[in-house]
């Protein structure tokens, strides 16, 4: 252990080391509740490439495993320490270092926050759509490690479709450059789409270059109420069926409904059994969200209300954007699925979940992507109540079942981290999942790199 | 020999073997020139998976080498066959097994022709972007082995974006099913999008799941002549830091000009340097090319003429779809590049290229998905005359390394088969290639798939 450490410190500046350990206590886990964390060794938080080659090499000299970090705002336990690793923070290499309006790239260090990203293209007439509901204080290394979704997807998209090439420094200390800073390229196998979603198991990303959109015009929302959840995943369905193509298209059970008023007094209307939000960043948007209220309302659709303006549209972001604070404050504990099925099965997954949340005795708090099948089932639950808390975990286990037998994936966009390695392998399939372990196998020979996760 | 017939013959139908050397040499090639082509052992032609699999078996027994084709349209040698091998012709397989419009997904068998698929689900108002130069001919699963791109990526971009997943068989014979029929997932690491553009060195797409968008309006294209290739360069990039987003936008260069007016008589201006088409295919296509067309001018445009309806357009378009094949007639033989280099690069790129044709004293006639950056200089030579043929080969050399030297990548679309291998190396450097090969081993253990190529 001293000797990790002095070894760490031969090319690291004294303040990058933390090793008090009420502080390196608090880095042991992301945001996922109920998955085990260990405790660290060290934590560093380098500043230049050079630092993170030194911390590899000496990890791989010493057999000491890393788990690379970003904000720890992950729901999958994906960041968790393991006992006696390095914490590899990476939210000091946060400098933006370019923005190209012609190549529409930017290219930045991977503790860039998400948000000051976005900002800083807006202001050169671009934009960065990748919108995880952390957006506000995530990283965009993190986004990358766990291909980060958002609310943006269902027309832009997700993370893994805007990394265009990446700086990794792999297990050894050995820097590699992979994909490119043009449009297209074909150069050989897909390496950075493999570090897309490996949440850091294969390498660290210490630079990214990212593509760009131009800016669209700001979104206006419409929201709309429905009597069931079966009528608003129909509303979803005759929606994309017509071709349109919201910029998001969002729904929020009655449970969510309620937990976000109770929070922050939004106003939502308490009566829906299911509440959908459309929006268009086209040039007329008015009219596709005249249309979409048509199609609403032959959905079955009790009231559709377009917002006026921005303002209003964004207070209703505000709202679906604090849905799953607010299902956490419903009871002491909670357990956040992340299923993602067909489009066209929405309606049997979200009937499903109410099934399960019967048969389990709970409070299950719906809100979900819908134009990209993605739901968030919440279980809200009492985690001092052990009776309780069994059916919570059994019950989130059937949710992924459910998505599984529907032809869904157990992971939309949260990852799979400590939270659900057990499910990986029934998803994957036995060849798949050795395959998976040869691609590891390849890039980090000794395991050192966040181990126990993801297989 | 016999030994393998006989083995092959156990789990295929007579008409699925062919044996004649004067018909299995017609499959030893695609449709690059100047690649090395072996001499197949055997020609199959499955009709099924589980054909497939024997197949597989089979060259796994007997340590067969096999080689995939499709329609065979590759530029870069990818499907050449190797001395010995089993050529394995997907060309049979060639349905189309369901097209959901509220999923907004394909799925289809690798022989499917892509301007088949187009029309079937253009029947549904849906759109499958991928539009190679062969799209009439090439199958999806060529597009998928070569991640095929197209006049449309500039807005749409390229195979590997609509390939959401894949059944593949391995070397072993094992069926292997990677990624989903969800809009999002993120359960390990992306198998999928490692098979695009892996030229079927890992495995032989079998089944393959397609991303399709609503149909669009159908595009305008405004056509405009320059006084020089800088010229253009500096409207496409005025065009795109503007925040349009064009359908297409395509550069065709004098020489370009003069061969496709040879071959077909079209009228183009044979007096221009450069030859700019841009399309819209937005709900007011006719605003946004007036917008173009006057960046057009202020970039020196000398005549901006937009087509006044669909009929004009798909003129134009067919006269740069016919640019390669046209460029083929000005000597006996063409080298056809495949440079991408960063947008704001692309005046260097064609600058630089018109340098090299001087230095080599031949004519490079270069067309472009210039939104893209990816320019196709054609090398056109005499193959009978042993000195030019040196300069031709020297000068696709000088092209590439310009490409890298400008940031860009030896391939943006056409692949790297037997044409550019040793290219490869040269832009991924050691560690790159390493890790590549480290793959393609947790694959193909055996070196079977696709040897000699990529590597």
């Amino acid at each position: 252990m001293s000797d990790l450490l002095e070894r760490l410190r031969t090319g690291l500046p004294a303040e990058a080391l933390i090793t008090d350990p009420d502080v390196t206590a608090s880095y042991a886990h992301d945001m996922a509740s109920f998955c085990e964390a260990g405790t660290p060794a060290v934590v560093v938080l380098p500043r230049t490439v050079e630092q993170v080659q030194h911390v590899l090499r000496t990890a791989t000299e010493l057999r000491v495993p890393v788990v690379p970090q970003g904000a720890r705002t992950g729901l999958s336990g994906a960041a968790n320490a393991s006992d006696g690793c390095i914490v590899l923070s990476l939210v000091k290499m946060d400098r933006i270092l370019e923005i190209s309006p012609v190549d529409r790239i930017a290219v930045v260090e991977p503790g860039v926050i998400n948000a000051v990203l976005s900002r800083a293209v807006n202001e050169h007439g671009l934009y960065y759509p990748p919108d995880p509901s952390s957006w506000e204080t995530c990283t965009i290394g993190g986004n990358i490690g766990t291909a980060s979704g958002g609310l943006c997807c269902v027309k832009y998209g997700v993370t893994a479709e805007y990394v265009l090439g990446l700086d990794v420094v792999l297990a050894d200390g050995r820097l590699l450059t992979t994909g490119r800073r043009t449009a297209k390229g074909v150069a050989g196998y897909d390496l950075t789409r493999l570090f897309v979603g490996s949440e850091g198991s294969l390498g660290i990303v210490v630079k990214a270059v990212l593509a760009l959109k131009p800016q669209p015009p700001q979104q206006l929302v419409l929201a709309a109420e429905f009597p069931s959840a079966a009528a608003a995943c129909d509303a979803v369905c005759r929606i994309m069926e017509r071709g349109h193509t919201p910029s998001l298209l969002e729904l929020m059970d009655r449970t969510t409904v309620r937990a976000v008023n109770e929070l922050a007094s939004m106003g939502l209307p308490e009566t829906t059994e299911a509440l959908l939000l459309c929006a268009f960043d086209t040039p007329d948007p008015a009219a596709d969200l005249a249309a979409v209220g048509a199609l609403c309302t032959e959905a079955g659709a009790t009231e559709v209300v377009p917002a006026d303006n921005p303002a209003e549209s964004e207070l209703l972001l505000q709202a679906r954007r604090m849905s799953l604070t607010a299902l956490e404050t419903v009871k002491s504990a909670t357990m956040i699925d992340d299923v993602c099925v067909p489009r066209s099965q929405l309606g049997a997954m979200l009937e499903g979940t109410a099934a399960i949340a019967e048969r389990y005795d709970l409070t299950i708090g719906v809100c979900s992507h819908a134009g990209d099948g993605n739901t968030h089932p919440v279980v809200c639950f009492d985690h001092t109540d052990p009776d309780e808390s069994r059916r919570a975990r059994e019950s989130f286990d059937a949710i992924m079942a459910l998505g599984l037998e529907l032809g869904g994936t157990i992971t939309g966009e949260h990852g799979v981290g400590v939270l659900k390695k057990e499910w990986l392998a029934r998803e994957l399939g036995e060849t798949g999942i050795e395959l998976q372990r040869g691609i590891k196998a390849a890039f980090d020979p000794l395991g050192l790199l966040n181990p126990g996760k993801l297989f």
